[in-house]
């Protein structure tokens, strides 16, 4: 199986996909990575590491997307860039999947301009693995539609149930939808008509609150993607103002550094056991291909990981698993 | 000045409002008390106490209102509760504010319904305070106004801004607008559009993201009261979370008990140092009176508090502030 991988994404290429295409290959024989990005980049990048060059390949992509331009204009623009390229490669069959660890937004936009959108599927969305104590939860959307009309949340309840089952290997995912309160007449008028129209799904567990969230009271949680991204974000700053408060307590208690070196270092393994680098990256749902995002930060195993998933995504073919759901 | 005080309010009636009151009492001599209740039960738990009985006074209120109780239903059929006597001997002039830890919902819709809405007013708004690393900020709507019009964020945000500045004592308090970007085009249609209807304000940021939150990057934060409930019960999870999860690291490392025992008594105190009880509680924003609402599980200092933030809020006449800035 080929796997296209984007060598320019993210906030530390070409050195990160590099090396997670080349773990990924040790770990399954069957598999063959086709790196996209400039050629003398990726040869020059190639030339200091070992690996198995019957296995890793190049497709050269002469423009890089920066994390932080604007999407559409990248996405029109920068037709030579790897993101471009590689859902290019993609679509026209010369491989199985492209992942990435780049914009997540010229992402989106490029994997729905370029491979469409599954039948039946209103919108793709794009959901975000989440820590909580009791494991992973997706919670979708992520910020892809910030408005979401009420049949939207049904059909990104099943497909994040099947990515969740398939992909995450959770047996019975349980869906809840983010409201102001457990009733079902809690919210606006559009989580009444959800809160009654998920209600035919088996796995819906009813309204949940956002003190829920991190203690996993469902492995899938619905809302808007306004919501759903100021809510990633407000949880993403928690660490950081964590270690802050942390400080200043200790030298208002005016610990010795050696203290403080050991309290730090037990938060810092507390705060770890968030760090789900083992899923990588996740499809964008919906979309007629198999494209998936991770992190800008991520990390070479989580890298790997999202090119190891994205094998499974396709050998699973949870894309046709969604569409027969859809057709419920 | 005679404050009435809600002495069934709250998850510990009637010993914490009783106390918090003879508490207020003793910090400002010309302050008297007006506690709402049932009589007997309030001389019973007087009766065990020392306090100055010149400047503390019962007005009976046979009622309850649970802090769980159908907010609507409680208004209309409780029509002896604490809340509706207090409100109307507010509206009917026997005393200069009604404060409460009660039911929000229910003191949200009484105020409203009692009292009216001062002139210009859209819909009156009930703001959270939030401790940051920068002090406190006000999160507004935090729920009693699921969905906003855009003129609704421009009377919150100079509403929030007179309280702000006058009973917080925020010098220039500055406004951001929660979004999902920085840019000014970011969001949907009523974000674009309210941020272009605020820059007309002198104390306008821009538009701030959920990772700004907690560090407090500006001293009010508007969005609507969906997400701002969501985020705010999403937020008082943390230190639970963050215990749980200490524990279980704890126990991963081996660390004796008294190890533990010293790691958690500074995360407490890490933690302790986001209580701002001395804000204790703030007004319904946009009522003709005023009303203050205060946490279910407020100490005596909170309470105690809440009532001298109410005299506060007399004095510096924040209701003409309000009718006047709106006025613009």
């Amino acid at each position: 199986m080929l796997i296209a991988v984007d060598a320019v994404g993210g906030d530390h290429y070409p050195e990160r996909p590099v090396l997670g295409a080349i773990e990924a290959v040790k770990e399954n024989n069957d598999l063959q990575v086709l790196l996209i990005g400039p050629k003398e980049m990726l040869n020059q990048e190639l030339g200091r590491l070992e690996y198995d060059s019957n296995r890793i390949h190049i497709l050269h992509a002469p423009e890089i997307i920066g994390m932080n331009e604007s999407p559409a204009s990248a996405v029109k623009f920068k037709r030579h860039s790897s993101i471009n390229i590689g859902l290019t490669a993609h679509k026209e069959g010369r491989c199985e999947a492209f992942v990435s660890a780049g914009n997540t937004g010229a992402l989106l936009a490029a994997s729905t301009f370029l491979l469409g959108k599954l039948n039946g599927v209103i919108r793709p969305t794009i959901a975000a693995t989440l820590p909580t104590i009791n494991g992973i939860s997706l919670l979708v959307d992520a910020g892809a539609n910030l408005e979401l009309k009420p049949l939207m949340y049904l059909q990104f309840a099943k497909m994040c149930t099947i990515f969740s089952r398939e992909i995450l290997e959770i047996e019975n995912p349980s869906v809840g939808l983010l409201n102001i309160g457990e009733e079902a007449e809690k919210g606006m008028d559009i989580h009444k008509e959800v809160h009654q129209m998920l209600s035919e799904l088996p796995n819906f567990y009813g309204n949940i609150e956002g003190r829920d969230i991190l203690f996993g009271k469902t492995d899938i949680y619905l809302t808007d993607g306004f919501t759903g991204n100021v809510l990633l974000k407000f949880g993403e700053s928690i660490p950081d103002i964590l270690m802050h408060m942390l400080k200043i307590t200790m030298n208002k208690e005016r610990l010795d550094e050696n203290t403080q070196k050991f309290v730090f270092g037990i938060i810092a393994k507390t705060m770890n056991s968030l760090n789900y680098e083992h899923v990588g990256g996740i499809p964008f749902l919906g979309v007629n291909g198999m494209s998936l995002v991770g992190h800008g930060g991520s990390s070479v195993t989580a890298i790997k990981n999202m090119i190891l998933n994205a094998v499974r995504c396709v050998e699973y073919e949870i894309n046709d698993k969604i569409v027969e759901s859809l057709k419920n």
